[in-house]
């Protein structure tokens, strides 16, 4: 049930249309798949709320806690069509708690082979505000105003990001430090990463 | 406009009807109340996403930051129609910022000559997850699935709680902490007094 | 016998042995053994400064990062004699990093087949402050004046308590917050243990 | 009394030098200085343990709690001789607390007609760990294995840097980091005002 939700949220994430099956389900109650909303009813919320997300910056790290590499995704943006790069990052559903909504979306980007060490505490490193205009904030996501909880998650096991995700790049701080790096992340995410690494203590 | 729109929110919480003319600003570009929702629409919006809270335990501190009091609201609660206790609380409206957001609802509970000392990081010192159901989590709120960010924050200055909120309790860490008294707090808020006086040192 | 431990634990991880030698080396330049301090020097350092301290909450976590259990340590007290409980615990050493120390620490308290994930951050959850007059805060040490920064460490492996620890308990959430548990807590730890429920989102 | 071990703790650092009836008290029970060290105690205790410091970033916030300014000292070093730009720093003496350590050190940096807004949690933003050689952490104190609590700290009033800070410069966030500014900072401290821009969201 849990992995359906998540290949749903993908689906609708990956490709912007949606069965009549699926719109239906929203006249029953209980509904099945509560997190799971038709591209209009989603249009029209992101049109009233703010609408939460959590984000993950993925690390590697050693015995002793410290990050020896975060991980970057490199894929299509569904905003611009452009290939750029990106954090874990999703919506929370209708009805999901924050440490679900967390693993799923680490699962949706980093597949089922990769294990998070989920943190203890619900309390994020940094709240991340990105509003429709860009130029408000250094965040900007033009399809809503967002607000996302973003963590570091250390990860092992294997990372192979699914489908829509076409690369996961392992980078030292040093590397993921670099400008032009940090500008390439998309919708001003390269704020982020910094915050991150200044969190962790590995900002150099 | 900020007044404005602080007005029609709690007129919106307060009394649960909505006039045509603010419906109809809807229809308008760029939207003159962005956050404002009819009844309707917000009841639509509450069963597909979790809506995004801040809340505000209010302080008094000595001059070296450690919490002498803490405020507590004394009020009719919309949910169950009990004079109950709760916390500062309300909505971040659509395209408003979080620290906006703390400010408008501290203004709206405490009064126009409360001054707090809004928190310099967006880090909340805990992330409060309501749910629909009781006894999912130790918090619930039976209108809907609710995320707030959770900050203390200093006040001087008068606290004149408006028309809605009956009155204010300064109490100390101690007299906080009594069961009967977390007991009462709406929503099971006493779990979020006893996790803002353990952030701060002064849980005993 | 915590007293013992402190002195010689570096010389103990290193060597397996404390001899006149060791005590000798602080003549040398650079230290071979910085941490280590004879009684003499650590009683008088004892009066001039606050004394750095790690400590840790061992846990035991599901897969979304959530507490099941807390570890509580039962031994002998040097304080007082009697048996009590207590937390991970120990001094940074001189030239020590406080993740090396919070290692060793671990691995002192809880054994080789422990394996602790250490925090990404090296940000605290709390600041113990001890004083050697009791009253003054809720934490006391007789010995000393201390300052710890506390740490929630989750722990997968085999926990097994060196000599001097005589158990390692693992409670629920709910249990470790019983008031009677909470008051056998050495020097007032029960209160970091609050905190650390507190701030995992686990206080109930 | 409070003042006056801070004038004592002033004249330590500035000018080495310690007046022999200061370095009897230590004879006395109960010392009326606990904090307060003879140059050679000092000296003698940083090759024993690591030495606590607190140490604030000072700002000015806007209503919102949003940082404007950043303030940074510039002074005569008396590591290197050299002028060079600082943070507000200083010793957590026996017996004090964490919170007036702060206030004494941000009176001693910022004069008496500077009112901190001291902070209401202990947790600082970040941990800041000095060792006396170069090159191991970004951070390094030739003097002493240091480690450091680090506060944002919101000031109103006026700072008068006492007579060793020769001077205060407000900075907006922008400025203050920009790397020749940041590369100014003594010991490495450029790192710990990107940390706390990081973490009040004002990282650009």
């Amino acid at each position: 049930m849990e992995r359906r939700r998540a290949d749903v949220g993908l689906a609708e994430r990956a490709f912007g249309a949606v069965g009549k099956d699926v719109t239906m389900s929203s006249l029953r109650t209980p509904d099945p798949n509560p997190g799971w909303l038709s591209e209009f009813a989603l249009e029209e919320t992101r049109s009233r709320v703010p609408i939460l997300y959590v984000e993950a910056v993925p690390t590697r790290v050693d015995a002793a806690g410290q990050i020896e590499h975060v991980g970057v995704l490199l894929r299509g943006s569904a905003a611009t069509g452009q290939i750029t790069r990106t954090l874990v990052s999703g919506r929370v559903f209708h009805g999901e708690s924050i440490r679900d909504a967390l693993q799923r979306n680490i699962e949706k980007d980093l597949g089922p082979a990769a294990f998070p060490r989920l943190p203890v505490s619900p309390v994020p490193f940094t709240v991340a505000e990105y509003f429709p205009l860009p130029g408000v904030t250094p965040l900007h996501d033009p399809r809503q105003h967002a607000v996302a909880l973003v963590y570091v998650v250390p990860v092992t096991g294997e990372c192979n990001p699914r489908q829509d995700a076409l690369e996961l790049t392992w980078l030292t701080p040093k590397e993921a430090l670099e400008p032009s790096l940090l500008a390439d992340l998309e919708g001003g995410r390269g704020q982020l990463l910094k915050q991150a690494l200044a969190w962790s203590g590995a900002l150099v």
